[in-house]
């Protein structure tokens, strides 16, 4: 009999350790970059065709990472038949097994927040949703209720991030130090077993130094760490994301892995099979799991 | 002949000038407080019954203020349901003449951000849209170019707006200042005729001296001001919004009309219609355009 942790950091955490890997793979589908035998599925409607392009590729990586990253303005941009695509995407990976993060950066207050968490976990069925904290605790609290998680924005690895996120403050802290204090305080009213809160943190790879002020001021947080492979973070830059037991992150790539074929490759869900095994191998190995 | 502005802030500026009404109604439908004859539609299908009640609404306050809130929250969580609900209301609102803000307050970067655009004007034909600036210039820049408008968060009207916005910067400024001077920066490079950026802020009616500093250090930024009404901003924290000729500015409302009947008033969309009347008048007097 497998228990599933109604807690949604336990529930993460479980399935990191079951496949040794602290990854998950980005799905952000764009036509433009599909594989030759979908583009004509494409012309006929853009979102059946990435609907279908996310339906293979979730099948190519569920055996070898325990959680996926759905961008949800890649469908959104199609309206109500984008959302359903969505919908159905979302669907098809929870019945793989596979921890769903909706990567849909909301960031509203009160109902409005109730709404969207009712969106995202309800309706949606996604695990975790990727969230705004510029509104404060307004923003977040209402998503702390659903046995789901979320992450919010705390460090991003864009190269407008430093913009707001690296000001200082008069009592010597960052905005993003700041915004991680919020997380860390509101966190800790939603722990799970595991020690670790079912709100976590975004903190991108491209500066380690960063990171790893980050890791200490946020204990509980599990760190959703984009910019690894494309945005160009190695394993030397997500390593401080994680702490010494190699818990404590979960490292996510996107293009690297989803667009690892070239256009006319005819096995590309073979060929992206194997890079998800590579990196989540890459990883598993980085922290001493493998 | 009606000349239809190519440029965001010219056509609200328009607007607003037709009806001598610097207002906007914002919709937030939520099937707990329909009229009782709604209800029971909404028994049967809550997207349906939202739809509906949002069509009636736009119809009630069309001939009265210039522009609507589409809070999209309220329909999105009803999945793609909800979705295409809000797609027809926003139709509907465009058929009526009225200007549309979709409140979805977005924030993502590159290309998701432009899927964003894509959703809320293409596929959503909203005519502006709320946005997040946490993520610097990257999730701004890619809303300047369609046409349409954006209004960045600098200042909201939660309580817990000040956790994050209020603290202070080393150079003295406060976050929302910070925010505040990025988006007047991005913002020089989509001017009107008008004089005014299709890029907005949103400033909170609640605290008046800030609204008079953000007003100076934004000269260019239309501001789109939530908090009056229910949520307890009067006249006076409004007026430091607008410049002394009675621009720059858009007050918006929800509750105190979307919601001024009460369950059982048979005739709830003349009340509403009574309401948005009064709200038109009573803003348009205090900045002497009445």
């Amino acid at each position: 009999m497998t228990v599933i942790s109604a807690h949604a950091a336990d529930r993460l955490l479980e399935s990191i350790h079951r496949l040794r890997a602290p990854v998950c793979v980005g799905l952000d589908p764009v036509v433009e970059r599909f594989p030759a035998a979908l583009r004509n599925e494409a012309v006929l409607s853009a979102p059946i065709a990435i609907e279908q392009f996310s339906h293979e590729l979730l099948s190519a990586v569920a055996a070898h990472v325990p959680c996926v990253k759905v961008q949800s303005a890649c469908y959104e941009r199609y309206g109500s038949e984008g959302v359903a695509a969505l919908e159905r995407t979302i669907a098809r990976a929870k019945e793989l097994g596979l921890e769903v993060i909706l990567d849909a950066k909301r960031g509203d207050i009160s109902v409005s927040a109730a709404h969207y968490a009712a969106a995202a976990f309800n309706h949606g069925h996604a695990d975790w949703l990727t969230l705004h904290g510029y509104l404060g605790e307004d923003s977040l609290e209402p998503f702390l209720h659903h046995g789901c998680g979320g992450f919010v924005l705390v460090r991003t690895s864009n190269a407008g991030g430093d913009q707001i996120q690296e000001l200082r403050l008069a009592d010597g802290r960052t905005i993003a130090e700041a915004v991680g204090d919020l997380t860390a305080a509101l966190g800790r009213r939603v722990l799970g077993l595991s020690g670790y809160s079912a709100l976590g943190a975004v903190v991108g790879a491209t500066r380690p130094e960063t990171a790893k002020r980050l890791r200490e001021r946020m204990p509980e947080q599990i760190f959703l760490v984009p910019g690894y492979g494309a945005q160009g973070g190695g394993v030397d830059d997500v390593l401080p994301c994680f702490k010494s037991d190699g818990t404590g992150a979960i490292v996510t790539a996107s293009r690297s892995v989803v667009y690892a074929f070239n256009a006319a490759d005819p096995n590309w869900t073979h060929t992206v099979e194997e890079a998800a095994a590579a990196f989540a191998d890459e990883i598993g190995r980085a922290v001493g799991w493998r």
